[in-house]
């Protein structure tokens, strides 16, 4: 293991983050046109690599349909504003108008305070499912008993039950917290579960049965968890071992191959080069979708640790607009920074370093900083 | 021993602070409502591990008794202005109005130059005393022969005894120097004593009786010490090498648990959350407290170092202010910077971590910056 | 190897960059008159160990003529403006003049999508080639089959062939992808192929009987492919690998010396110092070259990545213009900032560390921050 | 050693500046009164471990004669522009009131176009001379035989022979270079020469007698030599490499013990400390005199890199005032930022580590980044 002592009796672990990586070109090159970035879990294949974060700055309802039909997994959080009210853009409108910083975090946070609405829940997964493309929505464990069932009714596809640390060792003083193997166990669809940031925390997840696991502590541009908790997820590690945990998993299982999915950082084409770098399936994407002139936020992007009652360790954070969509991920993109063409980067960046397909590029080499 | 060599015949130890290092979840996870942030030394129990720092910026006798009530140890500062002044709030708000910062500071030195009142700080101790919180003042090496027993007689608790480097060896030409064994073990109040940075001199200072020892150089935001004289002590390395140190006192003296103070760079609750995590039984907190609305800063903090008369190694810095003590300590936050709801963060680590009291949490895993 | 475990089951490569390392003086130094820059590969001897970037922001006709009598391995791009357009000079004021960056941009971007003009193309060899200095051209591996024989037959003396990465086992599904080792062989003229970082891709490109090979992946201050596509190319350690490939390929080719060309991060005078420190001949050079007020640029520079239609990996950049070439190249210089006399300083900093000439150079002692 | 691998066949010294480390507080601790700074060379004894930097922005012979009676060994440079002019101060009054930076660089490098004036140089001598303090005089190796012996027979008490980097072993042209052994063994009074960077050179300077060695590259503040030549001397592994070497000459010479003196990178009371913590007997002060409002440069500073006529390796910038040498030398400071005081800082720093002299401080405990 890679680590270091800190002080008599203290040792910590080296670990290393996206922006401490970056690839190094072999000696082989490919066309990109002999490069393929298609990804599939379950069932279900896509275009490209990518999950869209279950949070209300990146999907409505017609934005996962639009999300869905350009090849991402696009997720809607079942416990956002769209299953809260009958028109959120609307009241988003008005935040975006608010006149300062505060007065619009309240006003959002008050949007957060209404009921989840069942019937308006299954009308979502219904009005997305009705478009033919793969329906899939995000919950917390906290409620993801209660409103699993009720959206897999309404036809979806596929689970996420996202938190910014799942354990399948939670110890709760509920009656009854979420055993999460008999939950996984017992649902029609595939889930994907997570964050997770171990090798031995990640094992525990692909033991529940879970289809994916997410890597990270979720959010990324819009996260201040290392500040507020003292708490970092340094992913290209994470990502490692996780990687790492499914290979083992595979051997210990028969077979059973669990997606590494990559959630947190991954806000540049080169980030989600990296996290496939370091061994990941896919890369759940927030930020860098929440660009689209198509995203609900309006140019605003904010995960739910943002609009906490009493411990914010997010913000709602202004990111601008660069675009639709389509250009955001397939491009033509204008500007060399990464906030474009995510796709074509990714097979620009398979081709230089002479790779075919997404599974042979978790191999690719990588060389780090001196520091 | 980690250390490197910086050239021929000189090594270097290589020492991390709160920065270089941040917490790693693991695989178990926990309601907050399942961790508890107590913490008791002596005969003393607390709601938060937190001890004010014994400056003017931070604690009035007013103050002291609102920190006491929050659960807090609070120490007010025996050769503070209160002690020096019938109304140095008064004198403060003329400072804080002055054109500039240097006629601001040169105001404010003048104020120190009053002669202590020994009626004066027996009136304050007897008026914290008398509000049924525990009551604690601090007091330099210089001084602490003379004020502490003056303190005492009025009610004192608890003492702490702080300088920047506070060693068991101290070499002087004074006829008599103070003798930290005896008078440790004269006093009939538990003794915190400190700054020490080192295995070696904690263990020295653990020898002395006292009931806890302070880690650090005092001081975080407001201390300039390593441009002025060179010197810096590494947070992260010094509470963990000092943790070690009560581990092994524990078993020289067949049982005697001295408290590990970190103190020193405890800015946010990410800091506090970091300090526990490298072994702190608490943490002396200054401008995190000193942000209050409540505090005599109003809005400034300064350490005794920033008005030294002919060196200075602070400064008086404006820090603005955030809300109240209570919501400093117990939220509700409304911005994820780490200034507020600083136990709840606490908390909230620990649980994601899936610790219950901070004894435990003291073995949670770390992670640092590649290096 | 000097490797570290990012995570399980995935190894990383130390790397470093040129601003990683600097130069250490050992115990001789040497006058400056006995130092000597000169440079020779082939027939051809230059003054500076300088090749000119085949950029249009670097060098028109005019000015490889120019470039040339100054001592500089110049190289018209043959894909550029000026084989596409009778008056470039014109266009690019124009582009100059445009009112916004996006603008100018597109303008750019507009000027590339005329073709080349194939006798357009052979007039400008000609009149490079009848100025008596040495012809060089520089294509991409996409059309050198096409277009290196017209250019030799025009009068080129030497052939750049220069892609971001080239390997001499690319995959292509294209009839009859280019065969560097035929290509080469069939070559009246010396070859200089690349970019390349590694000891191996760099030995297969040697194997193909190029004279030199370029090292990095081309472009410094316009390059932006670290962020879009992840990839990054540490120059210090690349040129050292490379330079070994060097002398292994002398062993194993029984005498012959392929040069070694630094391509990328060699912005100031002390990069190219650095450059031939790790093991360079020479070093190709865009940006310092492009602030003469002598190039076409005019004060901006960008390489080929930044006009790219659908994926732009750079940008055009505003220099700004410091000096005439002769400056640039030999100074007076009138800052010290490292932009102008560039000869003047590698000279002064090989007579401080006590070497007389560029070969034995490469072998002068180094140091790293501490890491 | 404590090299690491940049690339295949390239190494590298890992190396460390004084912004790299800190000092650690040990055990013990002292009264400053119990501290002495005091540093002796030859026959001379100084109340401050420093040495003047020769540059005409630090010291007149007024100056001189000023810092002289202060405690400092303060060094005239013979080569400035007190031995060009009759009166400097005229001329650079009006050189601070150019309009910009270029046309003031311009007249200040019209100044050192001047002849050196025998007469009046050995009139300043005299001058520094008749005052009583110990008079030193600086000059480059290149006139070093010329000027030494005419200053030496006006009343030099010491001489200060100081280039970038002066090697035992210079390769020149001209008909009969610099003979140092023979040079300094023929003098008749005691000679420091510098500056150099390594074990190796260091032990070939003391074996020509010298009576102490720079380390360093000169300058500090004023210097930019890494971006120029891409050279570099880490101070902290310097001083620490030639302390070593004295060491070695100490047992070699069978007890000649050569002073070490720091030269470059010592701005503040912390870099001095750090200097003589890493071995040094003393250091060179440039910028930090030069801040002085008795400093001819008027708050500005240069060596005589920065008006090199064709390759400046240093600039003329503008450090501003900030009291009286006396002030910056034993205070009292006004701010904690290491400007002043660098003597009463000395004295803190060796009093709160516990030591009671320079030579006994050089054994200080130091820390390092985990970078």
């Amino acid at each position: 293991m890679n680590q270091v002592e800190i002080g008599r009796g203290k040792r910590a672990l080296r670990a290393y983050s996206f922006d401490d990586i970056y690839l190094s070109p072999s000696r082989r090159t490919r066309d990109v046109d002999l490069v393929s970035s298609q990804w599939s879990i379950d069932a279900y294949t896509f275009a490209a690599p990518i999950v869209s974060a279950p949070t209300d700055s990146v999907v409505s309802p017609e934005g996962a349909i639009a999300l869905g039909r350009l090849g991402v997994l696009s997720v809607l959080p079942l416990e956002g504003l769209w299953t809260r009210h009958e028109d959120p853009a609307a009241a988003l409108a008005e935040v975006a108008e608010a006149d300062n910083t505060p007065e619009a975090d309240a006003q959002l946070r008050q949007l957060y305070r209404a009921p989840i609405d069942l019937d308006l829940l299954q009308a979502r997964v219904r009005q997305i499912s009705g478009a033919g493309v793969t329906t899939a929505g995000g919950v917390s464990p906290q409620r993801a008993a209660e409103l699993a069932p009720i959206a897999i009714s309404a036809g979806l596809d596929l689970l996420v039950v996202r938190g910014n640390t799942v354990s399948a060792e939670h110890v709760s003083q509920a009656q009854e917290p979420l055993n999460l193997r008999r939950f996984v166990g017992d649902l029609d669809v595939p889930v994907i579960v997570g964050g997770c940031s171990t090798y031995q925390a990640a094992l525990h997840l692909m033991r529940t049965g879970a289809a994916g696991v997410l890597v990270g502590f979720g959010g990324g541009a819009a996260h201040r968890t290392a500040n507020v908790l003292g708490i970092r997820v340094p992913m290209a590690s994470a990502v490692a071992d996780v990687a790492e945990a499914r290979r083992d998993y595979l051997d210990e299982s028969g077979g059973r191959y669990v997606h590494v999915i990559a959630d947190g950082s991954v806000n540049t084409s080169g980030d989600l080069v990296k996290a496939i770098a370091c061994g990941a399936d896919a890369a759940m994407v927030g930020s860098a979708l929440a660009r689209s002139t198509q995203a609900p936020g309006g140019g605003y992007h904010w995960g739910p640790e943002a609009v906490h009652e009493s411990l914010p360790r997010g913000a709602r954070v202004e990111l601008g607009t660069v675009g639709t969509w389509e250009e955001i991920l397939y491009g033509p993109s204008e500007r060399a920074n990464g906030a474009m063409n995510l796709i074509g980067a990714l097979r620009k960046a398979m081709a230089t370093t002479g790779y075919s397909d997404i599974k042979e590029f978790q191999r690719v080499e990588v060389n780090v900083r001196p520091s």
